[in-house]
């Protein structure tokens, strides 16, 4: 296959590097694959991947190479033994990991003079190709743009800033919402579901809510930003009056309450920090120094 | 003021309540409002509303009575001993409140021959007469169609059903989805911040996140409703080994980690009743059950 495209290098073909390596096929991208169990490629050789037999041919191929495998323990294990060859091309690290990590390796491409960007890839697979989709990236502005048109087959890339830690960060603390929100969104849909009212009744209502939530967000973004609270809206105080009314809907459903518990401890402990006439954004004041206020 | 749009009372001026008057007035409905202490009225007057003497005065002035008052104590010390008066009327009780509570008060309305809806309010004062903003109702379809023009004035009129605790029990479930989401958000901003990202930087990158996430719960919606959760995208198992990263990361700058770790528990408890390869949508098998796998 021949194309205007860059060719590509995939490493790791778990069912996030398969939907990245096929993202790129689709757009005509040369692309080499390499994974530990080379079955794990033949659908997308079927569909024109080419299979390197080690990974020193995989990178050798092309002058962007992605790597997304299960741990920092396997990119390295696969990477450090050829890192030399490496050199003068550009490692996207898509695995997961921690800041330290991501610098760790971040340090180990340059002293191999190789160009690295960490990577966090905020979708499923399934979701691997649609531009609505962010692909955050973290390290060097000129290697981000170097590559951005290549980037921008696989989602949205958005480039945080030059700490390669970036991406990382921002991947834990965007899961992290994710967790709450779905963990807050199966309360709720218990709740109404002991009253009989289906999760695919209420679910749209909640969305349509999330987008309401949003807003509130983008208010309260500032006021954490000034470590300034005013309590226009909603105060502390409102909210710790009104979440009984939810642990006692639940409570009487039978409905584990450990989550608007810890909710509310939360807003009682931000009350006695002195925020109950604040936003509900004050309660940040308690999560960045928990020791002082426990 | 005279007009085609039917005469309203407003029953309780708290900021909330103010904003219900303020938005008919604008919309050229004849209001008429009253308050415990009625100094609360004087800027809706300046804006043509009337002031009722009482109760009583103020119920006999509309076919429709809002009512939005502190909590259900006030509620009933203000119209029991009026609540004559109501027959023949429709009395829309926008009072926060437990499902419990609006039956109750429903069944009140009914013995005295008064329709009855039971709302909720899903926006601060601020956003009452934005036609995006969710005004929940619950109770009789026909009272509610009957006065849907009037409703729409303060925002989008949704009817949930006949049991008119549902206003209440959604109001609660969203409430609840809210908080989690809030604080979600503040514990992400609290870790991009120790590493000086600003809030209004990270903001915006999870309100798009948002909008990703409100396409899981729509997947997972059907999940619930048919109790089988295919782990297709992103099993539980996986969902814990992430979370580490993310406790981790806030444990070494020093943030409050008792919600990851609340979150993590309840994968764990997901994945030892056998959910492990199942999807997050699982974890309400134990936030329904949680006598069963404590």
């Amino acid at each position: 296959m021949h194309s205007d495209r860059p060719a590509v290098t995939v490493i790791g073909l778990g069912s996030m590097g398969s939907a990245l390596a096929a993202a790129l096929l689709e757009r005509g991208h040369e692309t080499t694959v390499w994974n530990r169990t080379a079955h794990r490629a033949q659908s997308l050789l079927d569909r024109g991947a080419r299979l390197a037999a080690t990974p020193q041919e995989a990178i050798a191929a092309s002058p962007l190479t992605l790597a997304c495998v299960l741990d920092y323990d396997v990119l390295h294990a696969v990477l450090d033994p050829v890192a030399g060859s490496l050199t003068g091309k550009t490692l996207v690290n898509l695995t997961s990991g921690s800041p330290e990590q991501a610098h760790q390796a971040a340090a180990w491409a340059r002293s191999h003079a190789a160009d690295y960007l960490d990577g966090a890839i905020m979708t499923t697979p399934p979701g691997v190709g649609n531009p609505e989709m962010m692909f955050l990236y973290s390290g060097s502005h000129t290697v981000f743009e170097a590559h951005r048109p290549t980037l921008a087959t696989l989602g949205d890339p958005l480039h945080l800033g030059t700490d390669p830690g970036l991406a990382s960060l921002y991947d834990a603390a965007l899961l992290g919402l994710m967790w709450s929100t779905m963990t807050g969104w199966l309360h709720g849909t218990a709740l109404v579901g002991a009253e009989n009212t289906q999760a695919t009744a209420f679910t749209p209502v909640a969305i349509r809510w999330l987008t309401a939530v949003a807003g509130f967000l983008a208010t309260y973004a500032p006021q954490v930003d000034a470590g300034r609270y005013p309590g226009d809206d909603a105060t502390v105080d409102v909210q710790i009056a009104a979440i009984d009314h939810l642990i006692h809907a639940a409570a009487a459903r039978g409905i584990d309450n450990a989550l608007p518990e810890l909710l509310k401890s939360a807003m009682q402990r931000t009350k006695a920090a002195g925020h109950g006439s604040d936003s509900y954004a004050s309660v940040i004041e308690i999560l960045k120094n928990p020791a002082a206020n426990k």
